[in-house]
């Protein structure tokens, strides 16, 4: 079975097969076209900004003439990290699904030139790393570190993104051969596993895009043969690795975060194609406890920067918070996959969380420059080593710019599914949407200033004859949403319905005709939101949040000789907070760039004492510290400004805090 | 001049000269002996149990064998980090402090084997490092990470020890044969910076041992080099190595702790020895900072594991702490020096902290199991990478046994003072002292339950026919102290004195007789501490002391069915606390192994849902999540139960706290 010649259709990254074990289906016939709101605009701007900064820097860091290198034969001068190649494919895979840009003389001409040198490159038995190449390390002699998997993985993907996104089959016939190289070396043995998974999802991709049944058995294999040492030791144990446990015998998420998640996508995509109820249970179970209790309110994954690893439960501070972008993206991927299984909208709840938080900030206004870490909390002269934790425009290790450009370049494969008749939609943006339904075409367009307002119109443009659904996510945080047809809250003398089903899908079925129109409009009013009491690291604080935006106070904002870590929310009153989508304020900040909206609400602007009693500071005297709930308050009263948690470092790089404390104003203690 | 005949004297660690610019000076004459009390006690801990210890781990682990192979030459397979000469030499340290260890046959053979491959090893230039004598790697060629000149520091520190300790001058042959060398090979170049500081303290000390002002101009040349990127890179940039700005011109403690710490103890040394007051000035204002703003509640240093570094102002978490036990024992050093230099009880404060604290809880009760890694909580089920944070019996990096015992050996050293015709004394333990002032000899006999009581008498033994006074430090944890002469609190009419002077002393001047009885009673009983509302991870929470003791709640002391994690503090009442010293309940716990006194105190067990919103441990229901302040705190009332936090750790792996929530009964959010 082969799907190359679907090339002109929508196609998706993860496209399981009509036998895979899954409730929703990707869209068939013209898909989705992302046309206006943040999700259009940061498309654009990845592939308008960040692409060609990505393709300079690649040959600035050696990426490139590591290959030729390679070419040459072992000996010559290889740069960076081990897993360069890995940044090439991703970069590759970006313009893959950037079909528009198959045109462009610059990309094109790099894709070519990339191309030719991986064809150059491959060895006769299909192996390719330039890591290994060049330096004439032995193949698979260090997968605890050497990332050769790894880097196929990459490749398999990018290749697939080329086939499926271009009709291009040549980055996928090198991909192929790479592959057909590694079940040679690894079915059915026991030769070690990368310490670095994602040759495990992209290997089942490969077998859904060819039908060769070798490449998911490989993927099992690589799956199950976790936990028994085979991937050695990097110096981290084995939790980092994921090679503590079989991976059907733990249910706690641990070890390095970007790891972990991308092996969840493949333990995923083995579990659904293979049918396995046991191992994609494993892998809710892991999902549940990440959520639970190591996920940051920006979905934010990783609590250590040692070992950028999955911290202890409750371990969520905000300021060491590592949330490495890269993790983000391993999320996002990984619920997505748990999404077309289950059908739960749990899952498109935290993909948008990471979508709108924790992914979004990670790159600035422009486009051009970048967080590998994405911290909750930034202090006043912060510095980690000799970093300022300001974005940057590359880095040294730069997993995360191309694998930016790669979510980026296919975010309209993430708004709709199909499950049978009706029409699924899980992200609000602009977009032309059509899904050859069974019963024949339903064209839909959907038309939102989301997130910034909750309201988002359906238009349909086309429909089948028959009945068939329209299916909404509403969100978690909304208080329920507010439905229409054709302006009216019943069709057919019953109530649309305010309340989602148990999944989280509000569903309107019925005879569609052009020019029908389903309005839902869900509460982005500014709530507080505040943590659970065994986050140590959160006590005594709240934060704000409006629709899916974290929100954040940045030192900028505030009022002069206002410093933001000495604020503490007001939160006694009814009216506390002040923004668009609520009663009160409408702030648009037009003028500061970047910055769309902001909140203002009521603080206390304190101006702390230091504890006297021995320089230390901590002191028995409560009055001096005024811990929440301490009976004399203190502070001025001020107004602050919050803006969304994505744009924040997009002017200065001084303090930021998601998190604030609680102005309490009396009571007992 | 040379000291070397003194060694039947009191000798310390660190003895300025008389021309140094100090305001106390180390005792001569007999001095101290250790005669009771903690530090008595860990002190012969340290001697019978974790010396033996420390021989046998450094000839399994390849301490001892390294230095046959660099006898043997270039090419042999070197054992362990670059540093593992400095294990041996820290551990001949502490053997010449112990100077009752000299008889030891099994201690003496030790030193003699190893001083005889020391011998052997070393190159006819005065140059010794087994690392690079067995690899190869070119002298002096990386010193941003060879430990060089760090581990040519302890070796100093060590040929010091055993003179001042021992009598024997072999070791001391060596270190000055190397310490000649450093100066043909550093001495007015600019030939590079050890990554890690240690030589600086230790050349000062060599010339105040040797009198040989070479060892003082390289110390001083080291000191100010640094700022100039001569140091180079070890991967973390350049405040890791204190190298970003000249000592000089920074007022910010940053960096790798230990290295901060040290490096600070040698510009202090060379401040004091070249009366360089803007010199003694800088460190006097790291220290200042590093008191007000990055120094956990057990005196531990140290906020980062990446990097093992101080983190920003204030980034004081208890769970991620990394507190290094070397980092502790630097502290220390740090503070003495100071000390001296001024003369400020606050340096011994700190000294004290950390020695019943950070320094204390490192080592197991039995003496044979360490902490490298000092948090201040362990959550249940903790892991770092595979590691569950219990002590252990050696390390791959195995820098902090050794320290331990080299301090723990010369514990004595930090008993006391003298300032003139005035006997100070620091830290309250059993102990004969006898100072030679320049009156004649003052000797005095400690006795103390401190600190289970907070009793301390000084009995005169013998003392000079003038006037001469006895000063005691009131540390700033009382609440002053009561003080009598002979039973009488006052002194020909005059009230002894409660409150010490402005520099934490308080002095009795008179001419003293044998058999003359000072006591100070110092207010023991049980306190809650409250952190600064600036330390954002211990919002909303309160910790235990009771005198110089921070205490801990450790899962295995608490009720059936209550958690640590659960508990909150009711601070409410006044007879809040119970313990010894307190009003209420004296609480002796001997069936405890290790475990001396307990706290007993009254709390709140709460049963803690979770939110279920999104499966986020977010809510915008306050009620759920009960921060402090909340109007409904819930939970069973419960009696908790708190250890000295140096003893946690001595019976299960499971869960620690010492910042425990407060629980807070009504009021307004």
């Amino acid at each position: 079975m082969s799907n190359l010649d679907h090339a002109t259709a929508f196609r998706a990254s993860v496209e399981p097969t009509p036998r895979a074990a899954v409730t929703h289906r990707p869209l068939t016939g013209p898909g989705v076209l992302l046309t206006g709101g943040l999700l259009a605009q940061w498309q654009a701007r990845s592939r308008d900004a960040s692409l060609p900064l990505a393709l300079r820097q690649l040959k600035a860091m050696g990426n490139v003439d590591n290959l030729r290198l390679a070419i040459a034969g072992a000996g010559g001068e290889y740069r960076g990290p081990e897993f360069m190649d890995s940044d090439l494919y991703k970069t590759l895979e970006a313009i893959g699904w950037e079909k528009t840009l198959t045109g462009d003389g610059a990309i094109k001409e790099f894709c070519d030139e990339v191309i030719s040198l991986l064809e150059k490159a491959q060895l006769p038995d299909g192996y390719l790393n330039s890591y290994t190449q060049v330096t004439g390390e032995r193949h698979y002699s260090k997968l605890a570190t050497s990332h050769e998997l790894y880097c196929a993985g990459h490749l398999i993907q990018a290749g697939i993104a080329h086939a499926r996104g271009t009709g291009s089959t040549r980055l996928l016939q090198i991909a192929t051969r790479f592959a057909d190289h590694l079940v040679d070396a690894f079915a059915g043995k026991r030769a070690g596993l990368d310490g670095h998974p994602i040759i495990e999802t992209a290997l089942v991709e490969l077998y859904r895009e060819t039908g060769d049944e070798r490449y998911l058995r490989l993927a099992s294999q690589f799956v199950e043969q976790r936990g028994h040492g085979l991937a050695g030791d990097s110096g981290h144990g084995s939790r980092y690795l994921q090679d503590h446990l079989p991976v059907r015998q733990f249910a706690d998420i641990t070890g390095h975060a970007v790891r972990a998640l991308y092996l969840e996508a493949g333990v995923v995509d083995v579990a659904v194609e293979t049918g396995d109820v046991e191992l994609l249970a494993s892998s809710v179970a892991r999902w549940a406890d990440m959520v639970a209790a190591k996920t940051s309110i920006t979905g934010g994954n990783g609590s250590r920067h040692f070992g950028e690893a999955f911290g202890d439960a409750y371990e969520l501070p905000p300021d060491r918070a590592y949330n490495e972008t890269c993790a983000a993206i391993a999320s996002f991927q990984w619920s997505w996959r748990l999404l077309l299984a289950t059908g739960e909208g749990r899952y498109a709840d935290l993909m948008e969380r990471v979508l709108y938080n924790g992914f979004a900030g990670a790159v600035s206004a422009d486009g051009l420059r970048f967080f590998y870490v994405n911290p909750l909390q930034r202090r006043p002269d912060h510095f980690e080593c000799d970093d300022p934790g300001r974005r940057r425009e590359w880095f040294s290790c730069a997993c995360c710019p191309p694998n930016i450009m790669r979510l980026a370049a296919s975010l309209e494969q993430y708004i709709a599914t199909t499950v049978g008749e009706v029409l699924h939609v899980h992200q609000f943006t602009g977009a032309h949407i059509d899904a050859d339904l069974p019963a024949g075409r339903f064209g839909v367009d959907m038309t939102t200033e989301y997130p910034w307002r909750g309201e988002v119109e359906f238009r349909v443009r086309q429909a089948p004859a028959a009945s068939c659904g329209l299916a909404i996510r509403i969100p978690g945080w909304s208080n329920g949403a507010w439905v229409t047809v054709n302006g009216q809250p019943t069709v057919n003398g019953q109530p649309v319905g305010a309340a989602p089903d148990a999944s989280g899908y509000l569903t309107v079925s019925r005879r569609w005709r052009p020019g029908d129109v389903l309005t839902v409009a869900m509460d982005v009013a500014p709530r507080l939101t505040f943590p659970d009491p065994r986050i140590d690291a959160l006590r005594g604080t709240a934060a704000i949040e409006r629709g899916p935006l974290v929100y954040c106070f940045e030192q900028v904002d505030q009022l002069a000789g206002v410093h933001v870590d000495d604020l503490a929310l007001d939160v006694s009153g009814q009216a506390r907070l002040a923004g668009p989508g609520g009663a009160a304020l409408a702030e648009r900040s037009g003028a500061l760039p970047g910055i769309d909206v902001a909140i203002v609400v009521e603080a206390a602007a304190a101006h702390l004492p230091r504890p006297a009693d021995h320089g230390l500071p901590y002191t028995t005297r409560p009055d001096t510290t005024r811990p929440a709930g301490s009976p004399e308050p203190g502070g001025e009263r001020v107004r602050a400004r919050a803006i969304p948690y994505f744009q924040w470092d997009n002017r200065d790089g001084r303090a930021m805090r998601v998190w604030m404390p609680l102005h309490t104003t009396g009571g007992n203690r």
